[in-house]
């Protein structure tokens, strides 16, 4: 026992409970249902999860040790291992990662997405185990950093889905990991208390807390205690470029806009963004702008954040998770006293809250697969049936949202045509974000204000303000065509015309582009 | 002035601002933005609109003198007339009747449909007036049943959106109604508090109330009092059905077997029930079942709660508008002790509140247009195109109810088909709730529980369950068949041909049914 380690746990009766990874095997059998600890990549289990794996590994067990697994949203590499040594039968609500993306594609593992803000409360009403006698999770492994004197659990880097995973849980594995330094005092924990009996959220800032700081837990559940030693692995991030730097510059000048307007104060409402270049762009360029006295109330933090703390725009910051890259554990770590006084991090029921989403009147930036004319958004399902990571967070805030944003580059490349993806189509193949849904959309060609606008009023604004120009023509021949259909049948509230409708997804299957040579082409 | 006029308006300076309706058309200037009362076709204002319609008729100004109007949901038949004589230039956000559908699908009125919970909060927020110098309505017209000694307005059988349109109106003429009694004590008003000031609402059961019984009004913005002796008209309900009755019995079932498992309390949770056949007879199914102390918390109620009342199994109900036939409106006037005693009106900001819909846990069933394989429905445009009434609150409901069910007949007629519309689709035409949203889907055939399945899954149950036989074996060979073209391009999560998506839809528009000779067949 490292002295770390009894240092971090408080709560001496663990101590004895104390195991290696590897003597955790004999908890699990074939079909079980499994919670992990973690959420975007940080703060899951990792050397249980890994033991198992190589288990499997060694013993050629491949499809007959798997389980049905449920994260907060996605683990790190260790849901890889598993997913490639077909582990994982059942998933929700969310996924990273080629191998686990693979399984799902091909059919080895049966997933669902689910918005992140019901997932875990559905998990507690017993929707998910339906099928089990005692309708619960048979395990969960938890991340921590510590332990308090009353056996309760600190998470690390995120919060997730544990404290319901944990409330549901007929046993619990905690993996204490000595390798960071102890998050305590970083977290305000809501456990679920489910209806009739469930009281109104409190916060009314970002920056407003409960006060429990780590997770209650019925010692007697806890059947394992495991020492780990791995930090969390993030993929670098992708830094932004040209094309999210001029969405990121649309954006800023609508938020000026709005502020002159009076529709938004000057430190505009709590901001959420999502995960990847154009939402590092946006941070970017709110952090070199004049806004000042920011706030952040979203589901995940990345290494951006850090630089937009230190430009002292930002005065508070509220998330599910932290998922940094390394260096930015480093940098986060070396500046503790500073950033973690600006800084929680909640349950994602908490973080995702339609509740509180809506009154806080956040600010919602989100990045589609694609867009229609009329302003539906597909943020999972390429082509209609390849799932890429999920729901996420995405309708959470985009449905309950003051303003609800959706950023794209306008068209993406294909294999042979350097602009051969519009990101603007006429009818989404999958939609997750309604028309009823988004006030703007906005793209490296500019800004589409859609507020109060009929969905024709719409189409002209989305082809006209924000397609790629390659596929503007072809973008508003559709709309004439379906206008003109439409006003014989008398259907012009949103003109379609079905047999088209999915002909640019058709001939981006057929001939590597969505740049058609006709709208008559028959396919 | 009638004395039973002055008894009803206990704020002596407003009887000095009385008008006859004729008088107030000074007012009326093309291309204002007016806001009238109402929800789902009561509590709407009647001879102010009336008077400016027989204005347009006798001069001809169809078209000349129209309005962006905007209603909480629905109006009465005045906002025919309206739509009949081109007065209504945009409109949201939702409508009811043929003439108003008429204007939409000719592309003579400019309409949006919102979530009945966020429209009135978007408007106060300037969104749907932002092309206007003063960012306000110019007229709200609201039907008041009293005014109290402060000039606050008591309205009617609906309090909708009227404390929304009421706070950003410049001028305000109130339309007192008495033919009807006065609903004083009846309603529970919540005024809007914007970000970042917004508090918690306070509500965790379904007759919980602040103690506000009427809108407050800056009596300097009143212009006219009107006097009204037209009642509510509201055309009679559509009796259930064998059809209607089937799915009830199956609802109930399951509500059964959910009490069973201890996924549901005895006397469940608070239910949302919309309008129409299906509706009714699960609250007829309600009341014969065996559950008792029921609670309602849901958006508008119909004649069939006065049994539902009457039967002893429903304990309490709030809507945010109570729209009952004549005779349904005489009989609550008789026993207006016993039921005012058990019926809370509030704004539809509350009533479809996801924050208080979340909390309560409510029970959500709607009807749709059509429901896909995977689960997502359409609430709103026929073959994609045609509106039909708006999407209503069916979004706030579904999308935070603990459990959101989609109830339809399995198959409707067409044309030349008795069963030639399956409400089972391959791909909806157009997506208003998404796979993410349901938990429930049931028809005459039976019921689909689609909680914690994969999409593949989910097509399987939905099929299974629910499709009517005349097209089951359809549905199936579409899954079959894009399940084997995803085999080959590793697409399995919601396997589709994109090609084939909407062929039963192009097969009733070119044949009348949607029963196809061939899914090869080309459109």
């Amino acid at each position: 026992m490292s002295s770390i380690l009894k240092q971090r746990v408080r709560y001496a009766p663990y101590l004895q409970k104390l195991r290696k990874a590897e003597d955790c095997l004999e908890f699990f059998k074939h079909g079980q249902y499994l919670g992990w600890s973690g959420f975007t990549g940080v703060g899951a289990p990792k050397v249980v999860p890994d033991a198992i794996a190589s288990h499997v590994e060694k013993n050629n067990l491949q499809g007959k040790l798997g389980f049905n697994l449920f994260v907060g949203a996605s683990a790190g590499p260790e849901e890889s291992r598993w997913a490639t040594n077909d582990m994982i039968l059942r998933r929700s609500p969310h996924q990273v990662g080629k191998p686990i993306a693979q399984a799902i594609n091909t059919g080895r593992t049966q997933f669902f997405d689910k918005h992140l803000s019901m997932f875990p409360q559905d998990l507690t009403y017993g929707f998910y185990t339906r099928d089990k006698a005692n309708d619960l999770l048979d395990y969960t492994i938890i991340e921590a950093t510590a332990i308090t004197e009353d056996g309760a659990i600190v998470p690390g880097p995120a919060v997730g889905g544990s404290p319901e995973m944990i409330s549901v849980s007929d046993k619990v594995i905690i993996e204490v990991n000595t390798a960071t330094p102890s998050f305590e005092g970083l977290h305000d924990i809501d456990m679920p208390v489910n209806p009739p009996f469930r009281q109104p959220y409190p916060y009314t800032s970002a920056d407003h807390k409960c006060g429990v700081t780590a997770i209650p837990v019925d010692p007697s559940k806890v059947v394992a205690i495991v020492e780990s030693q791995q930090k969390d692995k993030v993929p670098p991030n992708t830094p932004s470029d040209e094309v999210s730097q001029n969405i990121a510059r649309h954006l800023i000048e609508f938020f000026e806009h709005e502020v002159k307007q009076g529709r938004l104060p000057e430190n505009l409402h709590p901001l959420q963004s999502g995960i990847g270049n154009i939402a590092n762009a946006v941070v970017e360029g709110l952090s070199s702008s004049n806004f000042k006295n920011l706030s952040v109330w979203t589901e995940v933090l990345q290494d951006s954040f850090l630089d937009f703390f230190e430009s002292g725009s930002l005065d508070y910051a509220t998330a599910t998770s932290i998922r940094l890259t390394e260096a930015g554990f480093d940098r986060f770590y070396a500046n503790w006293d500073e950033f973690s006084k600006k800084l929680c991090l909640r349950s994602q029921v908490v973080s995702n809250s339609p509740e509180i989403i809506r009154r806080l009147g956040c600010i919602a930036m989100n990045t589609p697969v694609e867009v229609d004319i009329y302003a539906h958004a597909n943020s999972t399902n390429v082509m209609g049936s390849r799932m890429l990571n999920g729901l996420g967070g995405s309708a959470d805030f985009l449905r309950n949202a003051k303003l609800s944003i959706m950023h794209t580059p306008s068209a993406r490349p294909s294999k042979t045509d350097k602009t051969g993806v519009s990101c603007i189509v006429p009818f989404a193949s999958h939609v997750d974000q309604t028309e009823h849904d988004l006030d703007v959309v906005v793209t490296d060609q500019g800004l589409a204000d859609l507020r109060g606008l009929s969905p024709k009023e719409r189409a002209r604004e989305i082809i006209s303000k924000t397609a790629h120009p390659d596929f503007k023509d072809q973008l508003q021949d559709y709309l004439d065509r379906a206008t003109f259909y439409a006003e014989k049948a008398k259907t012009l509230h949103e003109p379609h015309i079905l047999q088209d409708a999915f002909k640019m997804h058709l001939n981006l299957q057929k001939n590597g582009t969505m740049k058609l040579n006709s709208w008559d082409e028959k396919f």
